[in-house]
C-alpha cells in the first residue's frame, strides 16, 4: 500500500490540515487561538511540517519533499525529472484534501466570521503590500533560502559537526519556522507550490460561507516565485556538492 | 515495584498536573501567568507530554501512552485488547489524581477567581461552539492526526531518513504542540479521554470554590471522539504498516 | 583546573545570569525586552538551564546539579551525602555572582525603574499570593515532578525509548519551561533553593537603586519547598530504580 | 568550490537575511509579522543562527563561526591567528549582503514606514540607553557567556551526559535564543562584530527611503565588546579545557 505517491499525497494533507488549520484558529471568530498572532501562525506551520515530512515518509515517500520546489530542486540535482509532474500534482492534490479538511474541522466558526478576506486568507496567501514583481523576488528569495538551508543540514559534507541524521525532520521544521518569522511578513510565505495552489483551488470550489473571490490572479506569483528559488537553490546545491 | 499501571496512572497523573496547571495559570485570578494565551497554553501541554511520557516509561509502562486512543489504536496493530479497559481506567485514574494536585497548587487562587466557566476550562475541555456533530468530528480528526503522526515517528519505516530513537518522545510533545495551535481551536482539544473524563470527575467530585455545574452532557463528546480516531488511525497504521 | 565545586558555582552562576537577566529584561524601564511577558520569562529560564548545565560540565562538575535539590536527591539515591553541604555553598555562591552580573548587566536600568518590588522579583521569588503553608506547598510539588521527570529522563530504564544520552541537557531545560509554565504562576517557581538565596544575599548587599526590603521573611519557603521535593522525588526515584 | 572563507560569507549572509529580516518583519509598516515583539525576534534569530551554521558547513567552513567574535577565540584557544582577520573581513562581506536583501526582501515596505530610528534599527544594533561604557560591559559579557556556552557544549568534557555531536548547530541557536530573551534588552545584542558592522555599512551605502543617519559614533561599540568577550570566553576555555 506504501508508495511515494500516496506518501506525497497525504503527507502534504497533513500539512496542510495542520498549516492552515493554524491560521483558521487564529483567524476565525470564537476559535480559542483567535488572535494569538504571528508567532503561534508560524509556530503552527513548523509543526506541521514536521507531522507532513513523518507521514510521508511513513506512507512510503523516501525524500518526503511534500513541497514542489524540493522535487525541481532534486530532479536538479539527481537527474530524476520524471518524478516533478506527478509529484507535484499528488502534492497539489493533498493540499486541496488538507484545506477541505481544514474546512470542516472549522465548520461553525466560517458562517459567525464576517471577513472575507481573512477566510481566503486562512486559504492561500495574500500579500501584505500588491507587488507582483516584489511578492515574486520574495517568495523566490524566502524558498532559495529554505531549499539551501534543508539541502546543506541534510548533505553529506554535514558531517561531523552537521546534523544527526535522526534529527533532520525536526530541524528542517525549525528552518521552516524561522523563514515563516524572518522572511514571511511580505507575502504569507508560501514557500511551496502546492501550499497555495490546492488550498486556492479548494477556497474557489467549496460552499465556504461568505467567502468572497478566491483572486486567481495573483496565483501565479505563489506558484512561479517557490519554484523558481527552488530551482536556483538545486542549482547551487549541485554546484557546491559535486 | 515498576509496572505498566503504575506507569500509565503517574505518567497520566503528570501530564495533567502540567496540563491543567498551564490552563489555571492562564486562567486563574493574580496568577503570574496570567493572561499568557493560547500560544503559552499550547506549548505548556507540549511539555506535559514530555514529562508524563518520562513518568511512564519510568515507571514502567513501555508503550508509555498515557492516553486511552492509543492504547486502543496499539490493540487494533497488536491485537493486545486485553490492554483497553485496565490501561484506561489506570490513566482516568492518573489523570483524576493530576487535576486534584492543580486544584491543590493553585489552592488560593480559586476563591479570589470568579469565573466559574474558567474554573470548569481548567479542568474539561469546553467547546468554543456549542454543536454536538462537529465537536465530535474535531476532536475524532485532531486525534487521527495526532495517532498518525505519532506511528509514524516512531515507525520502523521511518528510517534512515526518520527520528533517532531517543528522540521520540521530545517530537511527541511536539506534535501535540502543533495539534493544540492547528486544531485546538474549535473543542480546546481533549485527544485524550482521559484527559477530560479524569479532571471532570476531580471537578464533579472536589469542593472547589464557586465552581459551578461539570456539564456531564458534553462528557461523552471528548471521549468517544479521540477514542473514534484513534481507531481510524490505528486501522490506518496496521494497513500501511503491514 | 576543573573541579565539581568550580562546575557548580560557575554552572549556577550562568544559569542566575540568564534566569535573573530575562526577568530583568522584561521588568526593568526601557528594556528591549519590557513587558514581554510570562512565556519569555519561562522560555529564557529554559535556555537558562541550557547553557548552566553545559557550563557546569566544562568545568568539572559530572552531575551538572545547579541546584542543591538535585545535589540532596543524588545524596538519597546513592548515599552521598557528603556532596550535600560543600555543593549547596558553591551554587548558592555562584547564584549570588549571576544576580550580580545581572546588576552591572542592566546597570542604566535601575535607577529609571521606580518599582521596587519589580526590581526585588528580579533576584528572587514574590509569591503571587502569600500564604506561607500554600506557597511550601507549590514549591515541593514543582520542584518533586522536575527532580521526577529529570530522573526519569535520565534514568536507565528510559531505553530504547527513552532519551537519546546527548538530548539529556535540552530535555532537562524544557522540563524547566514546562513547569515554569504549568506550576510557576503561584510562588514564580524557585523550584531550586540556590536560585532564590544568593540573588537575595546579592539584593540585600548590592547597592542597587531605590531597591526596597529583601523579604527576608518569606527566604525560607523557596529553600525548604524545593529542598523537601527533592527529597520526595529522592525517595521515589531510589524506589522506583532500587 | 567549496572553501572556510565563501563558507563564512555564504553563512553569515544568510544569517543576516534571517536575523535582521525579523526585525524588518516586526518593525515595517503593514508586514504581516508587525508588532509581534520580543519574543518573535529572538526567535528569529535562534534560527537564523541554525540555518547559517548549516549554510556555512555546506560551503566549506568547518568551524561554521559565522562571527568573528568566535574566529577570535578559537585563535586564543588553537594559534591560528592567521584566519581572524580572513574570517573576519568574510563575514563582514556576508552580513553586508544579508543587509543588502534583507533591503530587497521588504521593499515595497520601506516607504510607507515613517520611523528613521526602526529603519536603522533593522540593520545594526541600537542601545537602550547610550551609555558607552556600560553598552560595552553588556556586548562583552553577552558575547563571553555566548563563546563559553558554545565551546561547553562542543567540548570533548562534555560527554557521556554531554551534547550530541549532531546537535551541535541547533543547541547553539537555542543558546543565542536564550541570551537574546535574557541579555538582549540593554544593547540589542550584536554579540557578533560582523552582525553589526556589514549591516550599518550596508545601511550607510543603500538607498533606503527616508533612512536618517547610520550612528557611526556608536559602531565601535558593538564590534569591539563583543571582541572582547569572545577573546575573554577564549582564554578561560583554553585554561579550562588544556
Amino acid at each position: 500500500m506504501r508508495s511515494p505517491l500516496l506518501g506525497e499525497f497525504l503527507g502534504t494533507m497533513v500539512l496542510i490540515l495542520l498549516g492552515d488549520g493554524v491560521v483558521a484558529g487564529v483567524l476565525l471568530k470564537r476559535s480559542k487561538a483567535e488572535g494569538s498572532g504571528w508567532l503561534a501562525i508560524t509556530a503552527g506551520w513548523c509543526f506541521a511540517v514536521l507531522c507532513g515530512i513523518f507521514t510521508a515518509i511513513l506512507c512510503g515517500s523516501k525524500a518526503a519533499d511534500i513541497n514542489p520546489a524540493f522535487v525541481l530542486a532534486g530532479a536538479v540535482q539527481t537527474g530524476a525529472w520524471g518524478t516533478v509532474v506527478p509529484y507535484t500534482l499528488a502534492e497539489i492534490a493533498g493540499a486541496f484534501a488538507g484545506a477541505a479538511l481544514v474546512w470542516l474541522h472549522y465548520w461553525p466558526h466560517w458562517k459567525i466570521t464576517e471577513d472575507a478576506e481573512a477566510k481566503r486568507g486562512i486559504f492561500c496567501t495574500i500579500p501584505a503590500i500588491r507587488n507582483y514583481f516584489w511578492n515574486f523576488f520574495s517568495e523566490a528569495l524566502a524558498t532559495f533560502v529554505l531549499v539551501l538551508s534543508v539541502g546543506a543540514l541534510n548533505s553529506r559534507f554535514a558531517a561531523p559537526n552537521g546534523a544527526a541524521p535522526g534529527l533532520s525532520p525536526y530541524l528542517v521544521s525549525c528552518v521552516v519556522w524561522g523563514i515563516g518569522l524572518s522572511l514571511g511578513g511580505t507575502t504569507g510565505y508560501a514557500i511551496n507550490p502546492a501550499r497555495d495552489l490546492g488550498p486556492r483551488l479548494a477556497h474557489s470550489v467549496l460552499p465556504i460561507p461568505g467567502k468572497g473571490p478566491s483572486d486567481w490572479r495573483y496565483a501565479p506569483i505563489p506558484f512561479l516565485g517557490p519554484m523558481f528559488g527552488g530551482l536556483l537553490a538545486g542549482l547551487l546545491l549541485k554546484a557546491i556538492l559535486a
